[in-house]
């Protein structure tokens, strides 16, 4: 297996009551996509854990296997997004070994996701208010993970020498800004577009 | 004068109650001070108008001169705060002639704006909930700003040929991203390091 050079996984805390089978699993992850439409149209305070059931067609009793909250599900939602975002730059980035191809992959992969998720903004920036340690975790994680694939990179000279923290931050900002623009500000550019941009300046920005 | 390289200003829609004397502007602008500060604190859904001239230590009556609803005060402190960092990085980059100089002067600025207002981010965000007009229009009006002095440098031969939108929104990300690590992640990463490294990037990504 060869290594990625994408975003290294980081261990997360605990989830609650994780289920123990595939079929738990679906429900589970029904549960959680039905809350990721419901809270994203109708933000946190209007949305019920009604709501939420319904949209995800299981009946009520059937949340408390898994949650016991609106707030343990919200909480749950924003790191389940932080999991999937991070799996899907991890998946794309796999096949390559050299970071900076990894970098423009991953961006693509990022931009993708955001794409088929309109509401990660809304959900994570509402987390801010509603539970801000499921906020930071999002982010620090994500920072993390970023900037120790910086750091592999610098030590096998794919990338220049350079301070790995602000490196990492600068350009998960500059992947959040292009998703925010597309999504939130509803920008009509391809994404293929988009990318081919903002890497000419990562490359040129970090190469060796 | 000099012509600036720093952030263009684009025109504002109107702003409610202008005061017509300096003493009037001196006490909206405490309004909108006390606002920052309670509503960055408590958050919109707590802060009462009561907090908010209690701030400023002025009269309620004082308050309904210059703005009729809590709402009507939250809309116009996103918006002031959108002009007051453009003002800020307009003065910052007024005395350089290049684009690139003005880059590193303009972040260093932002940073700065950043730390001595360290609730914008919370203001900011909320606004996505509060009132998405304002939270587009700071984002957008910036955007403009950021866009058209990226088109002039281009222009003058200051950086490389490029997508000035998308560059826009990257840049735009890198400051905002590293602003929410100093003040939300609470990073005690001195400001003048955060700029060198991430100018580093900036000034290799865009230089001719």
């Amino acid at each position: 297996m060869r290594k990625s050079a994408g975003v290294a996984e980081v261990p997360q805390k605990a989830q609650g009551n994780l289920p123990k089978t595939a079929r738990g699993e679906a429900t589970r992850r029904a549960i959680l996509a039905a809350a990721e439409r419901v809270i994203g149209s109708k933000g946190y305070n209007d949305a019920s854990i009604g709501h939420i059931t319904s949209e995800a067609g299981v009946a009520q009793g059937t949340f408390y296997i898994y949650f016991s909250t609106k707030e343990q599900v919200f909480s749950e939602l924003v790191l389940e997004m932080g999991r999937l975002v991070r799996h899907e730059i991890a998946e794309a980035t796999q096949g390559f070994e050299n970071r900076l191809d990894a970098e423009r992959a991953g961006l693509q992969a990022f931009l993708e996701f955001v794409q088929a998720h309109p509401d990660l903004y809304r959900i994570v920036q509402e987390a801010l208010f509603v539970d801000p340690d499921a906020y930071q975790e999002y982010y620090e994680t994500f920072a993390a993970g970023y900037k120790t694939g910086l750091i592999a990179a610098e030590a096998a000279g794919q990338i220049s020498k350079g301070d790995a923290d602000t490196r990492a931050w600068a350009l998960m900002g500059i992947a959040k800004s292009l998703g925010e623009q597309l999504v939130v500000f509803k920008s009509d550019k391809p994404i293929p577009d988009i990318v081919e941009a903002a890497y000419s300046l990562i490359e040129r920005g970090i190469r060796p």
